[in-house]
């Protein structure tokens, strides 16, 4: 064994240190640790395939690279032994389907993992009625081990809760991203079809091992250019290499490419031409690529065309598109994200009012996608008031990824806690226990079609979405998406233990970290229901006095409603009624005394000096809350401190990095908020609390030209004088 | 020895198997064959550094790498013994000091690499007059190992020839790259300094490895905001890690800073109040950058501030900022590349005019960058005539590596080939023999200052620089800054070996393959001196035919000339009279029936029924060359597909991929161009030489609106009407 070991290090030494830098996401496959090896090996002691389809075929591949790594020991392709694992589907392997497994209720999607005897040999059967069920059925089986659960005498049958799993990239087809904070979009069309980057299947791989099962690959402010036969094209080759994995393309359509494509006078969805223009347009997109998934349109909303230029309703809009993709079973998901510079309505209200009428309007192969909050991804939310409000219409779930409003690239804020916390909201449309998870994966009320997207996080960078920690934004939402039930808490002890190391040492004080950190950052940005307060543009940083941009709700004073009396958004019958648009025991309790902390400011203008429940004035509460988010960072810095043991050098280097940015920059929103609310409320400083160590003009001052994400925003150079460095 | 195969199997197979991705670009130290280990091995047992310099370490930490992984076990740090290597410099090594060494003449950069005897014991010593000429030593010591030439009986002296071998990134501050082809920028500014890119440390490696001792940050077409305290305090964090390295930091300064910056009314270089600014500001950034290098200024160049705005000279205009760094010992890098859009005159004489009145007027620490060729960066082009025309002032010649005008990142076009085409030219400035090299390296007169400059390739793509065989060009850069002798085809041979593998079965196949690429790319672009003929706004592809930009001298038409007698740009007397720059040999054989046929149409409007030496009509000769260059192409592919026993799958699969590309785009330039020049010259296709399959019109109308590179070019959607899916 010594020999073995010196062998060992020499190889190891030999081979050049290739630091960890997130590439390989949560299929790493690294060695486990001794004990786990002799556990797990007997349990897969080859792969028995029958059959040869891609999708099968990349199962098996999977399986191969996997056992081979965790395991340390070569396990390839063979016949039943004991310990075998052995995939397929009744229809394609003649083993399964002599073991007449009860797969009736898996559906496409389902498998079932079942410890059993074959040819008296004891092997574990991964089925299902689809390939796709079977690769599905593959990474289950692989996180089974990875996350050290047991791998025998199983007998689990999985099922997605919610049919179509999305993400929306909003990379534009220049390479920027809207929003993007990970370099680089990953789609190099320039060079597609004739060159297909190796990361494309890499990142089929991990979208197929969270069951994400579509993507929409360009900007939902949409690029007519997609449309064009040289980019539908180039589609067609990304969807042959995502097929296998059982990921379809979607596209952002521009509601005006008749206009502008077809040469049409008109996008208006009335006239007959237009209809027809879209339906040879679909027609030839499903010539091209018979499995498209449909468009993911952005209508009448931060200057996108759509129906209303024409008089028409957003239903309207939508069912022309829809009606084109119906022969074809294309989808359209149609964005609920509208407000109108020329409604003076609240801006929280406008798209229920606008869509609720229209319930029952839409086709059935219509989503109308909703975003998880009514103003646009906060660090906290209020769930939609169109989630219930619209029974009889398909309701997708948009939720956030990019950390656009969280922190951008550098804040560790785990967000399946904030996805939970919609999924789990309480509508009440049909009576308590109407959760949101509930009407969108169609159970309330009978749908068949169910849907959940979120905005890709993804990017050029090395370790895809830019912080290490991201990464967990990417597959809990997917986890999640899958079964909605799951806990943020188990999604993010199965992440750690794939990502880094099943150490209970680690795991044990990461997963409070990550459990915690989406109350901290709500903490130090926006607490008590503070909302959309950064600075303009970038969204990067806080702006809570900006108050000059040319519609008035663009700018964070419209929300936080600041004034000598006291802060926050009347949103009660005495103001702008927004609470009205819920279900009665939610808009009572919103409109009352007894609102939850965390939404008071949302719906309700207090005074400065009104006792909370806490005993504290609102002031001092406000206080309090930023210097705990504060605190909190500080505390989660410890925390990782403390993990260098368990974390390879890069990894955890640039996470501690990003965690001091984070404390910088959270002090930075804690000090630029009071200082501009104290000049309303003119009270003291609490007693321990610090008063900012700056004037509100330092903070009005502090500007960054170049903020990522925001590839469309020209900087104003030196709107405010920057410093040279003789300064 | 099996039970050691056996075990060394199974740990292979328990890592990962990670694709190679050129990440490691020629530092890629994996383990060598058996017998150079064996041959090795006892040549590098340990290293013996006395001494604590950041640049000591660096050296000590690249070779134990180096020797670790190439020999296949551990080598630490040690005492002397046999095979040890001892580096140092005779101030900070004993040891070093106590040979005695002859290092009198290295300089401070030079290196003496010698096989010795040290207490009784075999040592090679690498030994400098600084730990950066240690640190030059180390990588040159490794190379000999790489490309296993002789370690022992060393007796190598090696000082570089030119002074300041410079990178030019012209990265924007948002992260976007002028005519960058490799992703994103690598410049993370929004983390920086709170987050260091590993990244950094591996470029600054790469770069001292091959001697670059020096980069600007960002594009010439210069953002102010470069100079502003906040980005200047990044740019410091940034130098600090590039400083053990060798490399100092430079900026691309915008002319007109002292009205954007310092709120002057005015940037005239004879304003005192101009001066004195230039003076605060670079004093404010020596005071964060001790080392600060110095300033890249394009000015009075499309649509840049400069002198010429207060109608004062290029050098009154170079010389106020030169006088505001030389107290720190900065420099000016002041860019020839000047055409003005009001002057008539053939913008290949422009920059001569306008510089050449101006020798003697600069200050010392001033260098006129000057591009290869008058025109700008193409496939070919006669050396620029200011090269040798100014006796009296410092010239650096830029080359691009970044693939503007030759394919981007798909062709292959080995571009050490073109530098060495350029370095060897001929000025005949002082008689034969003045070459550019003697120019710029300032032996021809005598000049103690030498630059030379390469504009960067480098991104965030994983390979660096978009395409595997594009790391040869910023290595090859590199190389011929330090030794402008190096052979094109020594380059290639050292690269392959590192980057790939010495197996003589893929060098020598290999090696030709890159030597024939430059003209392989000039035959199928631009054959016989044409220039200048690519697409608009992105330059990817050919638009010989594009007449309708707004300046004349932005139009392909306006460099080929074609019409009804001929074809070409008469540069001789008779013509614009360009030819008049060059010395009075090189002037006659271009005016005359003696000027080679590769610049015959640069200088000369030739008749398409011309015989040329080949006997052939210039229509011939024409399409012979470009269908030479397509077949070339073809037997580049057949080259590279018999060389995939001998490289990894991910490299081979990119290239080959790559090549197939430029195939189809070499046919691209060929028909197009043919399409054009046919409607001129109304004669036949040479036998067995086959007509353009499409008419001019199909080829006018091919438009990418998207190509990458021009990050502030608004593509205009629809100028020609995009086909939809249907069509």
């Amino acid at each position: 064994m010594s020999r073995f070991l010196a062998a060992a290090f020499l190889l190891l030494l030999a081979i050049p240190a290739r630091a960890e830098d997130g590439y390989d996401l949560w299929l790493r496959y690294r060695p486990m640790e001794a004990a786990a090896q002799a556990r797990y090996r007997p349990l897969a002691t080859a792969i028995v395939s029958q059959g040869n389809s891609p999708s099968l075929n990349v199962a098996k591949s999977e399986l191969i690279q996997g056992f081979s790594g965790l395991l340390g020991k070569p396990v390839g392709a063979g016949g039943v032994m004991d310990g075998a694992v052995v995939i397929g589907t009744p229809a394609g392997s003649p083993l399964i389907a002599g073991l007449q497994l009860p797969l009736g209720k898996l559906g496409r999607e389902g498998y079932l993992i079942r410890s059993t005897v074959l040819s008296g040999h004891a092997v574990t059967v991964i089925a299902a009625n689809s390939d796709i069920g079977v690769l599905y059925g593959s990474f289950a089986f692989l996180r089974q081990i990875q996350t050290r659960q047991p791998a025998d005498h199983l007998d689990l049958a999985n099922v997605p809760r919610i049919k179509l799993r999305l993400l929306n990239h909003w990379d534009n087809l220049d390479g920027t991203i809207e929003r993007g904070y990970a370099g680089h979009s990953i789609f190099d069309w320039q060079k597609i079809p004739d060159y297909m980057d190796p990361r494309y299947t890499v990142m089929a791989r991990a979208n197929a091992s969270v069951g994400i099962n579509g993507i929409s690959v360009n900007n939902v402010s949409a690029d007519v250019w997609m449309l064009s036969s040289m980019y539908i094209d180039k589609l067609a080759a990304l969807a042959d290499v995502l097929r296998p994995y059982g990921i379809r393309v979607y596209v952002a359509a521009r509601f005006s490419a008749p206009i502008e494509l077809g040469k049409l006078k008109t996008a208006d969805p009335a006239d007959p031409t237009v209809a027809a223009w879209w339906k040879k347009e679909v027609d030839g997109i499903y010539r091209r690529i018979p499995d498209f998934g449909g468009f993911v349109v952005k209508a009448n909303s931060e200057g996108q065309p759509g129906p209303r230029d024409y008089d028409r309703t957003q239903a309207e809009g939508a069912n022309v598109i829809a009606d084109a993709l119906a022969p074809h079973g294309g989808i359209v998901f149609w964005r609920a994200f509208v407000y109108s510079e020329k409604d003076p309505t609240d801006r929280a209200k406008q798209a229920y009012n606008e869509f609720k009428p229209l319930d029952g309007k839409f086709r059935d192969n219509v989503f109308v996608q909703t975003k998880n909050g009514a103003i646009d991804f906060q660090p906290r939310e209020p769930a939609h008031p169109l989630f219930g409000a619209m029974p009889k219409t398909n309701l997708a779930l948009e939720v956030q990824l990019s950390k656009e409003y969280l922190g951008q690239t550098t804040h560790l804020v785990y967000l399946p806690v904030l996805f939970k916390e919609v999924l789990d909201w309480d509508t009440f449309a049909k009576g308590k226990g109407s959760t949101v998870t509930k009407v969108i994966d169609g159970s309330l009320e009978g749908h068949d079609q169910s849907a959940m997207v979120g905005v890709s996080n993804i990017g050029e960078d090395r370790n895809w979405t830019g912080a290490q920690f991201s990464q967990a934004d990417w597959y809990g939402f997917g986890r999640l998406a899958w079964n909605p039930d799951l806990s943020a808490d188990a999604i993010a002890r199965e992440w750690l233990g794939m990502t880094f190391t099943i150490h209970p040492a680690f795991v044990n004080q990461t997963v409070p970290m990550m459990i915690a950190s989406r109350e901290v950052v709500v903490d130090y940005m926006t607490p008590l229901g503070l909302h959309h307060q950064m600075a303009t543009g970038h969204h990067f940083g806080p702006g809570p006095w900006v108050s000059d941009l040319a519609r008035p709700e663009w700018n964070p004073v419209y929300y936080n409603r600041a004034d000598a009396k006291g802060l926050g958004f009347d949103r009660t019958p005495s103001g702008s009624d927004a609470t009205s648009q819920y279900a009665p025991p939610v808009a009572k309790l919103f409109s009352g005394a007894d609102i939850p902390d965390r939404y008071l400011l949302w719906f309700q203008h207090v005074a400065w000096d009104h006792k909370m429940k806490s005993g504290h004035t609102l002031w001092d509460e406000l206080v309090v809350h930023y210097d705990a988010g504060i605190a909190a960072v500080g505390e989660m810095r410890k925390t990782w401190a403390a993990m260098k043991p368990y974390v390879d050098g890069e990894r955890w280097s640039q996470t501690a990095a990003f965690l001091a940015i984070q404390q910088k920059e959270a002090q930075w929103w804690r000090d630029a908020s009071i200082a501009y609310f104290e000049t309303f409320s003119h009270m003291p400083m609490p007693a321990g609390h610090a008063s900012p160590p700056h004037d509100l003009a330092y903070y009005e001052a502090i500007y960054f030209p170049y903020a990522p994400g925001r590839p469309d925003y020209t900087a104003a150079p030196f709107r405010n004088k920057p410093k040279d460095p003789s300064e």
